[in-house]
């Protein structure tokens, strides 16, 4: 099934499911009043969304309406945690090299902790302070846990992912690498994500949803131009294991965000990026100097699975002060 | 005034006021149900709340209970954000020279995002995997805003300290440099942070309220020996640098709290440490080697400003399977 927030004025909105076909929609709110609600509960409301969702794709829900994904608040317009893996081990290599950075020397997955008290809308304008901070998206799948219990072992995370969306992980490039040296991960460089407009349970995604991993391909253009049509098929940790690595000293509250990181594939040359970064370190590599530059205002980046119908599409403008 | 979330059952407790001395409390869930509640819309509810205060202080109010340090809940249960300064140079320096670590160049204050799901009481066991993983307190001092936009100035950022407390930020300090090596900042190494029985509006800090900073010591008694009597006033960013730093590409959602990092001293040899990382770096850089352990098993460590009944004492045992 297919979950969206619609605004109510309130800052978690109101729960709707929505058809397969993202025509529809129906609210659900006597359900759950919000996703945060229907997670905290999942094994006793999800039974009751599946009836109603089953309903709608059936065409017998009466009171139903147009589903406008422009118009979705995120699935989870806060959330309690949001922990950005970085598991396209492709991504960090590129950029290291490009980059003259030292390889980080890690058997673990790599994980931030980002800001989660506010994740933008698909269609949301992304309202940042300043051009020369080097704008850029990172195109991500993630997932939705419930509650997950310290310990949790990679073998047993698997049951906890309850959602599974697409995730822009809007990033300031000229921050980044100074706060990463600190050690101490990022505030600045990492504002508030956009989430896609519906977050769907992982029996939608059919056999794409294999070893923990969404198996599809990140589509991206920018300005209405193709820049990468990268297939995830090379994350190097499943998401059980990133889940278990989150939980090694804390419980994981329900609706933590776990994202993969950007998506990326050694086939670059064939199938783009899904970040400027990532062109611009392949760019360098070959050249010796970026030649794509990073966002300016008024760009639109739109971000979707291969078959855009699976979450819907992220398609936001930057804003910025002229 | 002072204010504590008493249990009733619920994730977010309930809003008390307490007095001065700390002996009598009265429930103010009548004015705002939780302090989340209180601090999302505080210039309306803070006036309401002082009034009761008042009355509390003055032995005006016929339905107090006696409060009970060990009792409360944090006073933010849950936060939608935590952000950790480590704005005490003198630490960061002894755990360079002491370990050989590079130096850490930057001007901009040290900040990490930690879980903010969930703060432990302030007698809260601390339940944790492993004395494998190097348990360790923090000793901070840390504040509470109201909402802040994005591009506060520090100049104008002390008008959003609403709240002051006492932090013990949990530390596992076999994983920490693991972790910090990766540029990535903090999971598994810092889980639930715990907060002192009250927060409290900054004029009850009086003259140790000054520069955005807390200007108090912070007391440590680990197994009920002095460790430490640091004084703080060697921070080298204020509170208003802090939120400054954090709003520069974000808003800070109300609750926000931001600590300090370890309180440290320059004259560490005749006032001690916040912590016990800190101890060890001082004894290797004189001996060679470190030689008190990190916590174990049933080790309990209280950490207070020097007036214990400012912000009430932390006071936590550690458990971990045997």
């Amino acid at each position: 099934m297919k979950l969206a927030t619609l605004k109510n004025g309130g800052p978690d909105g109101r729960l709707h499911v929505v058809s397969q076909d993202l025509r529809r929609a129906v609210r659900a709110d006597d359900i759950a009043a919000t996703l945060q609600e229907a997670l905290d509960h999942w094994d006793h409301i999800a039974p009751k969304l599946r009836h109603l969702s089953d309903a709608l794709n059936a065409g017998a829900v009466s009171d139903s309406i147009a589903f406008n994904e422009e118009a979705a608040m995120a699935p989870l317009p806060r959330a309690w945690q949001w922990l950005d893996g970085s598991a396209f081990a492709n991504h960090g290599h590129l950029m290291q090299k490009a980059f003259n950075l030292p390889p980080i020397e890690t058997a673990m997955p790599l994980m931030y902790q980002g800001m989660s008290h506010r994740f933008l809308g698909a269609a949301e304008d992304v309202c940042l302070p300043s051009v020369d901070d080097g704008i850029d998206f990172e195109g991500e799948f993630g997932i939705v846990t419930d509650f997950v219990p310290m310990g949790t072992k990679a073998e047993n995370a698997l049951r906890h992912v309850k959602l599974c969306l697409v995730i822009n992980d809007w990033s300031l490039r000229a921050i980044a690498p100074v706060e990463m040296k600190t050690g101490f991960g990022w505030i600045q460089a990492k504002p508030a994500c956009a989430l896609s407009p519906v977050a769907v349970t992982p029996d939608v995604l059919g056999e794409a949803w294999r070893d923990g991993r969404i198996l599809t391909s990140m589509v991206v253009n920018l300005n209405g131009k193709p820049f990468g049509t990268v297939p995830a098929n090379e994350m190097g940790f499943g998401f059980h294991e990133l889940i278990a690595h989150a939980a090694r000293s804390r419980d994981l509250p329900a609706g933590t965000i776990i994202g993969s990181g950007t998506v990326s594939s050694s086939r670059y040359a064939e199938v783009g990026s899904a970040c400027i970064a990532e062109r611009r370190a392949i760019e360098t590599i070959a050249d010796g100097k970026p030649s794509t530059p990073f966002m300016r205002r008024g760009d639109r980046v739109c971000l979707h699975a291969l078959d855009p119908k699976m979450f819907g599409r992220i398609d936001q403008k930057v804003l910025v002060p002229a």
